[in-house]
């Protein structure tokens, strides 16, 4: 089979949700077969942190240094500290046709959906879709004051979602796992990407 | 969970390609949860078919009383025969929040393209497709006139699959089903999906 370039599978979701925990528990899996983008950060590691598997830590100069030079695909400051994703290692693998698979903030993925218009946007839910029904219309003992404020938050979801392609609850991690595995997977057949393939082939082409 | 209208899946592809036995093959897993579509036909029931199981069996006139009356999704004739798909079925199903799947031929998939342009199409390919570059690039053994018509089948296969969404190889009839089950998985996940949901939710409606 020819090798196209990767996907660049992009991870977000609110702060809170539990993206971490999702990725970790994917690339626990054995059959995972995309590489994990591991972001470069200027906050001083924490204790067990190993640099090269948790982040790259580098000084700010040097981070600054890369925002300059266009090394880096998104970045973000919080709290005074530099989080961002090296530009280099991602078209690499893509190159090589190897999955990426970045897990990062909501601010990051928008500065993404720029450059990459064609990664593949995944938002990662609270499980609030399918609990907000019973308690927005359920037992009618919540002040209405609580129902206001959960049909806000739900707003706010909505708005944030919109530039993903798909949103995965996380009502239970393995769930979450196995739909957005489906969702890479199902990615790999859509007919445009299957049709370039059998192009590239009658072209000769390796 | 707010349930929305179920999904129409349709499974078509070139004859002898095995959509019917994936089809069986994906019926015959336990937590297949979508339901099938059992098709029409004015053939004679072969020995052992059960009427409401392998097809519904009708007489020629009852059929093109059912084409008459818009009564079928699709139809077509095949050696003489009718074979359609009763629309009423499928659409009380959909409405009761159920997946149906269809598996038809080429002919039938390409009218309900036209008149249910949501439903989700999936194109059963041969392993042509993994097998053909080594084939066309091969060893130089083979006849340049079976490499050319390897290319034109190849060129028949691209044009056809053209109005579908995705496009699973058979190259093995489980690995087929796993890629059907996490294409149907993934679009459940769909942003403009579960959006629906979240409004619908907001909006108060069951």
């Amino acid at each position: 089979m020819i090798k196209e370039r990767g996907l660049l599978i992009v991870l977000s979701g609110p702060s809170g949700v539990g993206k971490g925990t999702v990725r970790k528990e994917l690339f626990s899996q054995p059959d995972t077969n995309y590489e994990y983008s591991i972001s470069m950060t200027t906050r001083k590691p924490r204790e067990g942190e190993v640099d090269g598997v948790d982040y790259f830590f580098k000084e700010r100069e040097g981070f600054e240094k890369l925002i300059e030079e266009g090394k880096l695909l998104e970045y973000a400051e919080y709290v005074g500290n530099y989080y961002g994703t090296p530009i280099d290692y991602v078209n690499e693998t893509l190159d090589a046709g190897r999955d990426v698979f970045l897990e990062i903030e909501v601010q990051g993925a928008t500065q993404i959906r720029e450059k990459a218009p064609h990664a593949l946007f995944i938002f990662l839910a609270p499980p609030s879709l399918s609990e907000l029904q019973d308690r927005l219309i359920g037992r009618g003992t919540e002040s209405q004051e609580v129902i206001q404020n959960r049909i806000a938050a739900a707003n706010e979801e909505l708005e944030m979602m919109n530039l993903y392609d798909y949103v995965v609850e996380n009502d239970e991690v393995e769930l979450a796992c196995e739909r957005i595995n489906a969702i890479i997977l199902a990615e790999h057949c859509r007919r445009e990407r299957v049709e370039k393939q059998y192009l590239a082939m009658l072209k000769g082409e390796k």
